[in-house]
């Protein structure tokens, strides 16, 4: 499997098409997964904004509050809007804000960048990244003939573990999760490792290679990946019910209140 | 970048030698990255237990009986003294036991294994990873000349997203993270995501390629990742005061009793 970062993508603008971009820099084959950073995605759709944007809610000044009490970090209560109205639930607002963006993605501020973001304040997640995955391999598909698959690729913290890796936000042309269940060890037992998140771990494999800030490439290629002869799923976001973590986190929130 | 199994490794048995077994089954060359699976390292380590060898405390029978009245689910006593005796702390004991190991991972049942473990019942984790690690990469050296890294790696599951992937338990001849503090983006601005976990997207990116179950193998060669010209850190694991996830659950699993 070779990953490697695709070169020479200019500056991505409102309007513009990342497929042709794309299909421009890089000789793109059959299986080929493309990991496409959601910063370009964004930028493409015109995700920018400006604090001016967003008029802070009482709720708005009460996070910016909490955050400068618990973490003695000036906030801007226009920034605890945006992420706010990114979002459909906010789990936790201090130290920091944990959100739950609309398509299901759990990350600090709802992924709002403020780096990288020429002529704006703030760059906002995409809205749909799985559509968008969805279009840019349509886009590549019909400019190349090639039949890939698409990640679009986020980096982010996590719990318990120090420091940020690329996580897949919306993917097309491949399964988000293989299934390994029904399958047995070399004696006969069946496996503890079940689902593997595998645009997660092409994600983290894309983001090796791609790098940040002015020397960067937003777009890596995987080639020769596998998926085998495996069941698939789609299911990467656990659903509120089933995920105990966050269920903790939002009643533990409720009592320190 | 160029992500590979390593083919022809034989089944380990306690006291084999993981670096002399990668060894012969690869041709390794300086800056090479190996990817192994700690069920391996556990394996020639000895690391093999059965049910038999615990015997369950009151607290492991109250973790037992919570688990079967949360969750419906039939744990054994003996297996829950065995996740008690590998653990630091038990963060939450239902309805699935979320341990911190002696060496700081985060994980559920301590990591213990119940599949891959041929004449015993259970598989723990590498006592100190990161030392077999340093041990691997001693070994390699000694036989081939070459200057390796080594990741121990397992495969977890994690907080608000399903699936697992392949995570760094241990390391050596890397730093665990990359530090991009103080690079700037194309406009001057300071970048927002400043460290990078790199051995856990290596881990990540060697489990795309090395499989479960009977056909799978248990290391990957990662052959020309470029840490670069950047800062390190070796802090995976959260500090317990300074991880908010970890506080909340344990606050809440208090609350909830």
């Amino acid at each position: 499997m070779d990953v490697s970062a695709v070169e020479g993508l200019p500056e991505v603008r409102p309007g513009d098409d990342v497929a042709e971009l794309v299909a421009e820099c890089a000789d793109l084959q059959d299986g080929d997964v493309l990991c496409v950073a959601s910063t370009i995605v964004s930028k493409a759709a015109g995700r920018q904004a400006d604090l001016d944007d967003f008029e802070a809610s009482d709720r708005a000044r009460d996070i910016a509050d909490r955050i400068a009490a618990v973490a003695g970090e000036e906030k801007d209560p226009r920034f605890a809007q945006a992420v706010i109205e990114e979002s459909e639930e906010i789990i936790l607002d201090a130290p920091f804000i944990l959100a739950v963006t609309h398509f299901g993605h759990i990350t600090v501020n709802a992924g709002i960048d403020r780096s990288n973001v020429p002529d704006a304040d703030l760059l906002l997640l995409p809205e749909d990244p799985t559509d968008c995955a969805e279009r840019i391999r349509a886009g590549v598909r019909e400019r190349t003939g090639a039949d890939v698959a698409v990640v679009v690729t986020d980096t982010s913290g996590r719990p318990f573990r120090l420091g940020q890796r690329g996580v897949a936000l919306g993917w097309a042309g491949i399964h988000a999760a293989r299934d390994w269940r029904g399958e047995h060890d070399r004696d006969g037992r069946e496996l503890g490792v079940t689902v593997q998140a595998v645009v997660d771990e092409l994600a983290a494999a894309g983001n090796l290679v791609t790098g940040e800030g002015d020397g960067g490439t937003p777009v890596a290629l995987i080639r020769g990946f596998e998926f085998g002869d495996h069941g698939g799923s789609d299911d990467l976001y656990r659903s509120p019910e089933k995920d105990v973590v966050r269920q903790a986190l939002r009643e533990w929130s409720h009592v320190r209140d």
